[in-house]
């Protein structure tokens, strides 16, 4: 016998394939099936997605029951009602999430799409191919529909998902992991493609954020402080999401009853969520006419406005039934997700440009103008994941912008900005093909 | 007065525009940069690559007798001759840094590409847009070269640049980026779009890894520990870059001259890049008659094979001159960048992609095969930036797949993966148009 060591030996030097940590062998395990859904065509995805949707529907009773814990805990603990809200599952909800994967499955397949190719001059074809990120991990919030959209637009995306969940809704995800795991197990597929990541405490988060190698990305969904902390602490590369501080500015020229729909269709149609208005930057040629329009029509939205000097001085002079009150520094930088808006009147639409570029969270702009060239700048000008020209920022949404289900929206720059769909949850390999080419 | 305060003053929350660290100092003053840059049209940034490439041919003995100064200390301090090989600028170099220049603005402009668009059901128009990241910072090693060619690349996609050398090379960067931000300011450009870096010490790299929000990406260049730093440390998102574990997997059916080619090109044609082979894989089938060939062949070019058992036990059966020492399980992670080669004989295909996954560092992987089936498997299975078909893993690089200059090659899978030239230092927009479209 030589000394040699044959490549198939366990490795003493890597760390064990069974490490103490059961957040680390969940990750282990999530490779492995990661591994084997790479490769898997779009059927046998689809089979698996469409044996999801039955299961939820046929297990309904079992899924409200365990949510229904979740439920009354948070009410023991005095939890808010939008929250509350948020956490409960009905058997209509159930049927609603059901009917989401079912539409997932009907999305196109991303992983083996040809992003580029070409025959390069030396007879050598190459071609970029998409391919699945391999795991993801997502922190989310107390949001049991996410457990079931993340898990479905990762494995449609051919990845395995760890799903770290809020403990307050830790028996809704219990019981949802287990009809999603029974499910995709029964379609032939491994049911560590779907994983709950173990413990409840925050060291769970942090051994995940430390995993790197093990998983491929990192996506936290929810408050401000979770985001922040998994952006300062994670070594397994983040994609950050959600804060969403959204500008409607109002051009010099402007269809006046436009703008009006425009701005309460941003701010009061669902103030909650991440692509409402926060702030309102009216050109101050347009200011006497339109503003006191806007706040007539935003009192009676029963939106409370923090205005600027002038924003004041034209609701005084107006005599608006709206509730303005003066703005602060903060007002320009807080995302209210609540009925009250920021408002200031600007010198020019490159004051309004500035303003964005100093206090948006890079989320979503819009402007409403008549002008082409103010259209033209504006959209050059302002650098956020959207801007939307005569229309609402609420349009800023996978669903909407007819991606399917999202699972999330980015506001950093790198691999994905804005709503992120299924080919956000891929990456690429190039494949060069020869006939036994070698560099000369 | 009201006691509201207006958006235009200055901020007392937000940092100083001036802060106390010359890093960051310089980081806002790209930042400022970028927002100029980014709408710049092609005709633009091309003039003042143009005048880039004729300042370095103007100005050469300056920058030679600069780089003279970082040569002569780097000598004094017993650095090895393939270093100072690397860190040498002559006028020929400089000549064909400029000319590379040149290439730059021939190439096509990724900002403004439509990367999808669509009009909605509902009447909204949909463009996803590309836009620069902003701004770069490039930490690197002693090769002045890339001073250059990471500041035409970043140029040229609309982003600010922040370069952050070696201090061995700190004489040559400093004239080089004297060259080049005249040339930029010459062409109407702001000069802040190229910067140095201010200090050699550790801690600017500490200070840049810690800019997020000034700085959009990190790109370390260079040694595995530095990029191991950066990947832990930096909350600004970081692309990381270069480590090749690259294998070549000789399959049961292959053409042997072919699988002796395109072997030996992958590992002795430049051995010191990260685009060359390591590993020597051969299915056990033709390990008989292919390693006696193969061995010979590695001899000649001057490579010390480190074989597992089987490859020792042919190579003694064989008699061959080759110089065969006895793999250690160290052998199949090394990246040696030398003339070494480990080689192992696998039991099948599906072996060999087991071996590939447990220890590549996922760059590049060669098969040489005449089995369709078995390209088709190794292809898929095999997870890394680029998979070769019949032909050498020296092809995976910006030249050529023809994506003119690199500015570097990522191992990573989120954003970027293998060869990056111009798109991948871009972002996108989504730009959404309508005529007053408010959400239902």
């Amino acid at each position: 016998m030589s000394s040699s060591q044959s490549p198939q030996e366990a490795p003493a030097s890597l760390p064990s394939p069974w490490p103490e940590s059961p957040v680390l062998r969940a990750a282990y395990r999530a490779r492995a099936a990661a591994e084997e859904l790479a490769p898997l065509p779009r059927a046998v995805k689809d089979d698996a997605l469409l044996a999801i949707a039955d299961a939820l529907v046929v297990r309904t009773k079992e899924i409200v029951e365990a949510n229904a814990e979740d439920v009354e805990r948070a009410r023991a603990a005095g939890t808010s009602e939008t929250v509350i809200d948020r956490l409960t599952l009905t058997r209509e909800r159930v049927a609603a999430i059901a009917a989401d994967v079912r539409d997932v499955a009907g999305l196109p397949d991303p992983v083996g799409e040809v992003v580029r190719g070409s025959t390069l001059p030396n007879g050598l074809d190459l071609r970029q191919v998409r391919v699945p990120l391999g795991v993801v991990g997502i922190i989310y919030e107390a949001r049991p529909n996410v457990t079931v959209d993340a898990a479905a637009l990762c494995l449609k995306s051919g990845n395995a998902v760890l799903l770290r969940g809020s403990s307050s809704a830790y028996s809704s995800n219990l019981a949802l992991v287990s009809v999603l795991r029974d499910a995709v197990g029964g379609a032939g597929l491994p049911a560590d493609a779907v994983q709950l990541v173990p413990g409840e405490s925050r060291e769970s988060v942090r051994e995940l954020m430390r995993a790197r190698g093990m998983v491929d990305v990192l996506i936290p969904r929810g408050g401000a402080s979770l985001i922040r902390t998994v952006v300062e602490e994670s070594t397994v590369p983040v994609i950050e999401t959600g804060t969403g501080n959204c500008h409607v500015y109002v051009d010099a020229q402007a269809d006046l009853a436009m703008a009006v729909e425009v701005l309460i269709n941003s701010k009061a149609q669902r103030p909650s969520v991440c692509n409402s208005a926060e702030t309102l930057l009216v050109h101050q040629d347009i200011a006497q006419e339109f503003l006191p329009l806007a706040l007539d029509a935003l009192a009676e939205a029963g939106v409370t406005v923090h205005g600027d000097e002038r924003v004041l001085a034209l609701a005084e002079q107006a005599g608006t039934k709206a509730t303005v009150v003066p703005a602060t520094m903060e007002d320009w930088e807080t995302e209210y997700l609540s009925y009250d808006i920021a408002a200031a009147v600007v010198d020019s639409l490159d004051a309004a440009v500035r303003h964005i570029r100093m206090w948006s969270s890079g989320h979503t702009e819009a402007i409403v103008t008549s002008s082409q060239p103010s259209a033209r700048r504006f959209t050059q000008l302002v650098d956020s994941a959207a801007v939307a020209v005569n229309a609402s920022t609420r349009f800023t949404d996978g669903g909407q912008f007819g991606f399917g289900a999202e699972i999330g929206i980015s506001t950093q720059k790198l691999h994905a900005r804005g709503p992120m769909g299924l080919p956000e949850l891929t990456s690429t390999k190039y494949v060069v093909t020869g006939d036994g080419h070698v560099r000369g």
